[in-house]
């Protein structure tokens, strides 16, 4: 007899990713393999390197203990060393002690090493955007540390929904729209094996394998946006249009990642051809293309000059837009970081100051 | 004293849109403007040509009503000739009653001409897709009995942030997500002055004005998705992600539309270049090229081939797409519509049977 579904669901999603990874080692340039070894290629032997170290971020919820569950299970079967980091963000009396207890628990399921690393949370950009930025940064350190080739995160399909709608609130298009990467991170180091598994099925697979899991009291409380949208936005949502929301979300997501990275492209390799020869954007070549693409060059002509990125919205751009497809000799546009754009002759000149 | 904000914001949302439809009649060629001009050019002599007339569709709500104030008031400020008409489903008792109610309504604010048309609903597509259907025969039918030059609608920014959730439950791309055109069907027909304004304010400028209107009981039938997203889920996702929902949304329809019309025009391009001598798909020029536009290439051949756009959904096409990025001997893709997607050699062979 197999395992349960869900098991067998939660193994296999991270089967494939353990494949990628092993498969983008042996791809790699020799002289860049080295964090991912654990090795330097100094001097190296023909022995063979020590096995590949892939690491599982652990909060000791449902999903990432389903997550080491699975890659506990899987690592050792094709020859990969599997450890685990758990973050103790010191929000909450006795965070130490609860990270201490999922060290435990990672431990008891196979993995070494396993470290608890604490984190110092900020206040920049909202505590969860601050949570996150300390997070990522103590597994960056974490992965460096012990030469880690990837750090698998435990974001579901049901995570990948919510973020899918936070984006749809900025209202700043579909690049806002593509979620979390199943691949990011430098050198893609993180990935996300479970954004094609829901939630619910994380939590039955550590039922059936009498994992204990522990429920973040944040994830319940309203005061926080995700969690609103958890339990009353996306549950009325689905109550309005079906139960395939929060699947249609995800793939809304893909779609969204890959249009965007496509007009990306589409506008890196069109702008050179609407510079004159001293680098200055031309009205009546940007007003040729489309607007989808002239948008995304005045964004970036704007995110050069020195706009901070988080402050430039979507009607910014469209305002500078107007100077090119509805002029009628209207005056400089003020922009975030003191970014100024203006029409002058047939040029649109974006600069600070 | 000037009119209250909200009676000034939608005769200025009017107002510019018969300034595009005027320009748009200026510009037109001179063989073309038969239609919007209600007469035909042959013999046509040098005399100034009748005034273009612009039809409001109205159902008697606040959203169609105050349409139809802002359109009696501006008109004639623009030499337009306004009417109106006002469709009657046949799907409630009385509906017949309320039909020549609107008619009434329509005279009293001036307009001319005005009619009542009668209309069957059909049951292919769902009830809300049948009387749709049924409604813009009937508006088509009207417009060009009367030499309409165009034909307002009273979609609001909320009935628009509405269809880009519905679009969101597809899970089908950038498309469905790009919501209600401002400019729609033949030559541009039909017109929406109100994408940009709010329910509220057409429900305010009703108010101020005295104008009495109609609740159709529809929008508050929880039977229909649209009513359940209207009542429960869009309130729900207004309270966790806040106010600015419903103008997010809408915003994300426009920037999804251009984004989407860039692809399909990139697309479009690109497909000449990927076929062989005899026009058949070759598999190594499809995988050089973008995952989003080479899906969209794919989804035009499958939709040339007959499969129905209704039924091709993203996952057909990712199916598809494996056979040229994930190619491992896989059989023949069934699509709909007998529809079969098989690789060849190095060839892709979209066709039915």
């Amino acid at each position: 007899m197999g395992p349960h579904p869900a098991v067998a669901a939660i193994r296999l999603a991270v089967r494939r990713v353990l494949h990628d990874v092993l498969s983008d080692i042996l791809t790699e340039e020799p002289h860049s393999t080295a964090g991912a070894f654990g090795t330097t290629t100094a001097g190296r032997t023909p022995e063979r390197p020590p096995s590949p170290l892939v690491l599982v971020a652990c909060s000791g919820g449902a999903d990432s203990m389903a997550l080491a569950s699975a890659l506990a299970f899987e690592a050792p079967r094709l020859g990969v060393r599997a450890g685990g980091v758990t973050v103790d963000h010191g929000l909450q009396n006795g965070s130490d002690l609860r990270a201490e207890e999922v060290v435990l628990r990672l431990r008891e399921l196979g993995l070494d090493p396993v470290e608890a690393t604490a984190v110092t949370v900020g206040r920049a950009g909202g505590p969860e955007a601050a949570a996150r930025d300390a997070r990522y940064a103590a597994l960056d350190a974490a992965a460096a540390r012990h030469g880690a080739a990837a750090v698998l995160l435990g974001h579901t399909r049901d995570d990948q929904a919510e973020t899918v709608l936070l984006g749809l609130a900025r209202g700043s298009g579909i690049r806002s729209l593509s979620g979390m990467a199943a691949v990011s991170g430098a050198g893609g180091r993180y990935r996300r094996p479970f954004l094609q598994v829901d939630r619910q099925t994380a939590r039955k697979a550590c039922m059936v394998q009498s994992l204990p899991v522990w429920d973040d009291p944040h994830n319940a409380d309203p005061a926080y946006t995700r969690s609103r949208l958890r339990h009353e936005g996306l549950p009325a949502l689905e109550k309005a249009l079906g139960k395939g929301v929060v699947e249609a979300l995800a793939r809304t997501a893909q779609l969204s990642r890959d249009d965007a990275d496509a007009l990306d492209t589409w506008a890196r390799q069109a702008e050179a051809g609407v510079r004159d020869a001293t680098g200055v954007l031309e009205c009546a070549k940007l007003y040729a293309l489309p607007p989808a693409v002239r948008r995304r060059i005045l964004r970036r002509a704007a995110l050069e000059a020195g706009a901070p990125g988080g402050a430039l919205f979507a009607r910014h751009i469209e305002e500078v837009d107007r100077l090119i497809t509805g002029w009628r000799g209207q005056g400089a546009i003020n922009l975030p970081g003191k970014v100024v754009a203006r029409r002058q002759g047939g040029r649109l000149v974006i600069r600070q100051g």
